[in-house]
Parts: structure tokens; C-alpha cells; sequence
């Protein structure tokens, strides 16, 4: 049994992860929230306080933090006694954070790839450039590991998993689709760290397509899809972490990623490119002043956080997949979704950090209960997917299934979480 | 006769007025040209050599000056024994640069208002705001002060006054018209200082209607003109210098002006302004950095002179006057088709240039030779302007017509400067 959490990152997300470790606090101990800037910690420490999320009386610790730093992180981890840490700070921590964890044994949960802040959209195997690097490692040090542990990367795993196990013999394609269909009524804005938005759409898109790597520009491959809840609704080819790590844990030929985006967002985003104001390279304004433009594009744009008070209309996020079961051809859409103004009376987030920012806090409980705390490095289509999926239906992010028998709710309640562990294990 | 000119701005229209000014070095003298920047101002010279400008052998010297300091300027004005000032520096330095050339008794041509870094598109009465207020200065000195002597303003007003001397008993309405149907190649950029170019159409439109300012949104009255050459051409209505003194000097009751913009510009100028990125007031980056957003969009920018070598086809700038003469209603269109290859071949710069640069240069020839060495205040609408376009047709920038008698060159050589200057006085 782990205990004691440290949330590393006060943003958008930090603030659901944060919500969601109190609602568990019988389970998860004491909770620990740090980022380089304290007074966001102590905002989220009120809005948890104000909401009543804490399920018993608790510590719930606000701390100031720069997580580069290994040793004063490893500092925080002991002094704190945490023995989970829910890294959702920006990805440039990834490895350092890691590093403490390894250093003092701590579980560790991330929601995306580490980036170096230097380099734009890496080539795959985006795993396989830092973490995947440090898995022999976690082994050794008996550390448990569990990567890309959001939504997507993260719950769309679980449904990948899921799906292999339990409704197909064979996976001949599979297709993430993340359909954003709510409104925050601003001109433009992203949904979380412009930086890390735009730079996740800026390089090339990497699909796996006949089981090899595909290269395309972005926004070159255009899908339309019909989707529940949130009806017809234009997507682009977009390269994504889980791409990488489904490759090599599914074996199945074809895996791309789609996500929504409006009309509005590509004209924005195409003049911004263009323009070069998404460049991370310094440049020099006329009067000799050295400034990188994506962080001028940054500060303009409306806080993310901003944005959640005014959100309506909901998310659609879930994975089709195409194979054969029992001899014959299947076509079945996992799939969850979320309201924004449900998510902001609850968590006082929007959708996109409140489907961010649940999944980490589900591991954290698995990994606190067992079947997650498997002592090495894995991604979350390695772990059993029931007992994640069955925390996630009581925890705010239900999964339904639209397939030949029609559109309806998944429950697993019927199956305890070990059980359930032995038996994808097996499976 | 006054002599020797100091010309002060070295950015692109820099580069035409001094070429111009040597092509007529034997009426002018010496050149002297001063910028803060003294490179961009030896480059200048280095051209102004290279396409052998100068007529007769003579002076043309680089100077390093800050025109924002009166006392220097002054001193400027003194040691090269200038008698002509040709202010085509930024809009800030108007008012320094008039006030230098009342001290010294120098005669002063601008282009374009003076402008408050710290406002943007100040409402009218424009002139009135800062240069009209001078104007007994002027007179009582004995200063010739010739202002907005570019195209537009600048020849569109000798234009109009043309079309009232000549054309018409009466003026209903004026539209000047301003397309560049030219290629620069590029995704986006600016035919001059981005800075100035974005404060033009940040504000309000104002247009003279039923002799009264109105105001209207950027981009919110569209229309189509058939032009000769570059054909029908979408434009918008401007707020433009010239409306506030023609309003003021021909008591037409419609004064508007339309300027043509390609879809590439309204999208790329709609997502910048609304996005923020237009705004001159700073504001701080997350890593704390205070930086004025409109400068950043313009160090990313092409550099405007950059554009000059590749730049293809044709401007077209127009007065378009209806009214009654003799009784019948009357229609003409007078206007000049300006080519990017030709300016940059003659003068190393694209057509904006050269139709802003050129008819400074006129005008100092007139002040040289005495038509219009006024001693005194006055826009191109109150001056004679017979001898400027007779000036301009020689100089690369000819008049032509499209009236009920068809489309045609018009020729003002019958008629020598003075007997047209005392023409138009009377009349």
C-alpha cells in the first residue's frame, strides 16, 4: 500500500488532479501540490477547500517548487513522506522529476512525453528518446512507472487494451479521435499552455500506417466523422504519444490520431506559423530587444484557465477500432464523454483538463490498491484496463461502447479490481 | 531660389527621394541625407552611385541624426547649408523636424501626418491636431511648409484641385482610390514600416459624408471599382490624411477613401489585431520579459525594402470626381499606373516607394524654382497643380484621364510653371 500524494504543476490540470486526490483522501493520504509558482498551489488549495472535495479531514499542502531541480524535488518527496508522485507540470520536467522518483522510490505518473524545450516535435520513437531509455532502471530501483497516464495518452490505452482483449481476435485498425465540440466564446484561445499546444502541431504528423512511420504535413489529412453526442465533426491527422506506444505493444497495422479543430483555430494557427510568431527562436525587435515570439503569442492569448467560467458543450473523446472477431469483421467506437460546465461546478476546470486530470489520480488509487504498482515502467495498454476503467466510471468519466448491438454504457463493477488484474494478465 | 536639400529618413522612400533629388541635382545642389541609422543612409549613397542618379557632379553625403533633437537637426540644417528639408523619416518626427526648419528659415515637405507614438489613429480634424496649429508660425517666419506632398496625400489632392480648376463647377464626391495590384511573393508583408501600416487600419474609419465626419469599422464598407490596367479590384473604406484637408479646402460633401486589400491581408490583419499581437502597449511575457507586441510582428516581418527585388505588376492610384459641368453631369477618373519592375530598375525600389518618394522631390523642384515657395503653410490642394503633375510626368509619374472623351495622357507642357501657377491662383 502507497500513500501520500505530491502533485507536481498547479495549472489547469493540477487543479482536477488535485480535486480528485481529495475526493479520495481515505484512500490516498496526505496531498502535497507544488509548481514554481506558489500562489497557483494556494489557489488550488482554496478552490479545494471551497468546494468541500476533501472526502476526510486531511493535509492538502501548498509548496513552491522548481522541479528541475532533482535534489530540492527529492527534498520535497522525503520531507513530504509522498510516496506517489502526479507529475502534470509542463513536459520539460518528465526526466527530473523521474530522477527524484527513482532516487527515493516513489511511484511516478505522467500524462505526456517528455520534450526538450529545444527541439519542436521530435521524431518517433518518442518513448524510446527518454523514457523508455530509463525502464531497466525503474526495474532495478523497483520503481513504478506509469507513463502517459491522461486521457489521450492515457484512458484511450486502457480502451485499445480493452478492445484486444475482450472484442477482437484481430485489431486491423485503429483510429484515437479527440473531438473537442464545446464553446469558450473567446475570438481564439488554446485549451492548455499555448507553448505546448501550438508545438504539438508545428513539426511534422507522424501516423503508423502498414506498420511503418507516415509523415505528412499537418493539416493535410482531413477526416470527417460521425460521432455520439456531439454529431458530424471535422478532424485532422495529428501525430500523439500513444501512437508510438501502441505500435509496439498492439501489433496492429494501422494507428493514426485525429483530432477536432475548428475553422477558426487553423486560420490562427496557419497566419501564426506563417507569420513565424510560433518560432521558439529568439529573435531581435528593431530596438535590439531579444524575445521569443511563441512566448509574445503566449502572453496575448487568454489564460486556459480563463476560459472554464464561460465553457458550454461537451468533449468526445474515444478509439475506433476495426478487426475480426470470431470470424467475422467488427467495427466497435470506445468512447467517453465530458460537459464542460459540469466539469467546472465539480472541479472548477474545464473538460479538456478535467479529462487530463482525472485518469493520473484512477492510477494513482491503482497504484496506492496494487494492481498498478507494478515496481518497473510501463505504458497504461501494459496494465489491466477493467479496474482503471471501472475507478474511472465512479469517478466522473464513464466509458460507453457504440458497436453492432448499439450505443450503451460499459460497467465492470461486477469484477473486483484484483480479479480483473489476473485476469488481463493472463488474457 | 533656395538650394540644397537634407533629406531625413532613409527607409525605402529614403532611397527614391535621394535618387530623385540627384537625377535634378543641377536645380537642387547639394544632397545631404540623415537618418538615426547612418548605414541605411551609405547604402543609400553606395545606389544612388551605382545607377549613376546624380545629373552633374555634386554633393550627396550620409548623415547619423536623431531628428527627435531639435538643436541637432538645427545644427544639421546649418552646417550643409540646406535651404530645403524633405522629412520622409517616420510620422513621429513631423513636428522636430518642422520646428528645426522654422528656426532656420528652411522650407519643409513631409508625406504624410504627424503621429503620437503613443496613439493610434488619433480622430480627426487630423492637421488640426498638430500641423495646422502652426501654421501663423510658419507665415511669420517666412517658412514654406508644404505638407503631405506624397502620392496620397500629395498628387491625389493636386489631382482634386486639378478637377475642380479644369473639370467641374461643382464636386459632389470624391473617392480616391489606392490598389496595388502588384506580387511580392511572399506569404504576408508590408509595403512599408509594418508599425505605421497596422496603425492605419487599427482604429476607426473615418470618411467626410454630407459634409460631416462618419465613422465606420476597418473592413466594414467594401467595393468594387473597375480600373484601367489592374481591372476590378476589391477595396475597403480608409481613414486617409487627405480627407480632413480636402473636406476643409474644396467644400466637396463626400470625401472617402478606398484602399485595396487582398483576402491574405483581412485575415492575416484579423487574426493579429484581434489576437492582440497589433497593440503598441507592452505587456510582460511569463518569464517577465515587457515587450510591445507590435514590435515583435514587425521584427518578424519581411524587412519592406527586402520585397523591392522580386516584386511584379502595377499600382493604381486615382481620384475618382463626380459632379456638374455646364450644367451636366460629369464623371472622370484621373489617376497613375505605377510598375514595381520599373521603379526597381530606375531607382532599386518597388512602386509604393517610388509613388511616395517622387513627388517630395517635385515639390522641392517647385519650391526651388519659385511657384511654390509660399512662405507659409499650405497642403498640395492649395497649391498650383499644373506645374507639379507637369513636374511628375517628366519625373516617372504621369497623369492620365478616363472621362466621357475616353482614357488618355494628360500633358501640361504648353504651359510653362509661373504662368500656371498665377493661372491656378486666380482661378
Amino acid at each position: 500500500m502507497k500513500r501520500n500524494v505530491l502533485i507536481i504543476g498547479a495549472g489547469g490540470v493540477g487543479q482536477v488532479v488535485a480535486h480528485k486526490c481529495a475526493q479520495h483522501n481515505d484512500i490516498l493520504g496526505d496531498i502535497h501540490i507544488a509548481s514554481r509558482t506558489l500562489a497557483k498551489c494556494e489557489a488550488i488549495v482554496r478552490s479545494v477547500h471551497e468546494k468541500k472535495s476533501m472526502k476526510t479531514a486531511g493535509k492538502l499542502v501548498a509548496h513552491q517548487l522548481n522541479a528541475l531541480d532533482v535534489d530540492k524535488t527529492v527534498e520535497l518527496i522525503r520531507s513530504t513522506n509522498s510516496q506517489i508522485v502526479i507529475n502534470v507540470g509542463q513536459a520539460f520536467l518528465n526526466m527530473s522529476v523521474l530522477t527524484a522518483c527513482i532516487r527515493t522510490g516513489a511511484a511516478y505518473i505522467d500524462t505526456a512525453i517528455h520534450e526538450d524545450p529545444l527541439k519542436i516535435c521530435e521524431t518517433p520513437p518518442w518513448y524510446g528518446n527518454y523514457e523508455w531509455k530509463r525502464r531497466e532502471e525503474c526495474e532495478k530501483a523497483g520503481v513504478t512507472a506509469v507513463l502517459g497516464a491522461g486521457f489521450d495518452p492515457g484512458v484511450v490505452n486502457a480502451y485499445a487494451a480493452l478492445a484486444r482483449d475482450e472484442y477482437f481476435d484481430r485489431i486491423d485498425s485503429l483510429d484515437i479521435i479527440d473531438v473537442n465540440a464545446g464553446d469558450h466564446g473567446r475570438y481564439f484561445a488554446t485549451n492548455f499552455d499555448p507553448e505546448i499546444n501550438f508545438r504539438e502541431f508545428t513539426g511534422q504528423v507522424w501516423s503508423w500506417q502498414n506498420n511503418q512511420w507516415t509523415s505528412n504535413k499537418m493539416f493535410e489529412v482531413r477526416k470527417e466523422w460521425d460521432l455520439p453526442v456531439v454529431g458530424t465533426r471535422t478532424t485532422y491527422m495529428t501525430g500523439h504519444d500513444e501512437i508510438h506506444s501502441l505500435s509496439k505493444n498492439l501489433g496492429v497495422p494501422h494507428i493514426r490520431f485525429w483530432m477536432g479543430f475548428s475553422e477558426r483555430y487553423i486560420t490562427v494557427f496557419t497566419v501564426l506559423k506563417n507569420l513565424g510568431l510560433l518560432s521558439e527562436q529568439p529573435i531581435r525587435t528593431a530596438e535590439g530587444l531579444e524575445v521569443v515570439p511563441l512566448k509574445v503569442v503566449k502572453a496575448v492569448l487568454p489564460d486556459p484557465s480563463s476560459l472554464a467560467p464561460n465553457y458550454t458543450g461537451k468533449t468526445c473523446i474515444g478509439d475506433l477500432v476495426k478487426g475480426e472477431k470470431d470470424g467475422k469483421p467488427r467495427e466497435v467506437f470506445i468512447y467517453n464523454i465530458s460537459d464542460h460546465e459540469e466539469a467546472y461546478k465539480e472541479v472548477g476546470s474545464q473538460a479538456i483538463s478535467y479529462t487530463a486530470g482525472v485518469p493520473p489520480v484512477a492510477a494513482a488509487i491503482l497504484i496506492a490498491q496494487g494492481p498498478w504498482d507494478i515496481r518497473g515502467m510501463a505504458n497504461v495498454e501494459e496494465l489491466p484496463p477493467r479496474p482503471f476503467l471501472n475507478l474511472l466510471n465512479h469517478m466522473g468519466l464513464p466509458t460507453r461502447i457504440r458497436d453492432e448491438a448499439g450505443d450503451r454504457p460499459l460497467t465492470f463493477d461486477d469484477e473486483p479490481a484484483q480479479a480483473a488484474a489476473q485476469r488481463s494478465a493472463a488474457g
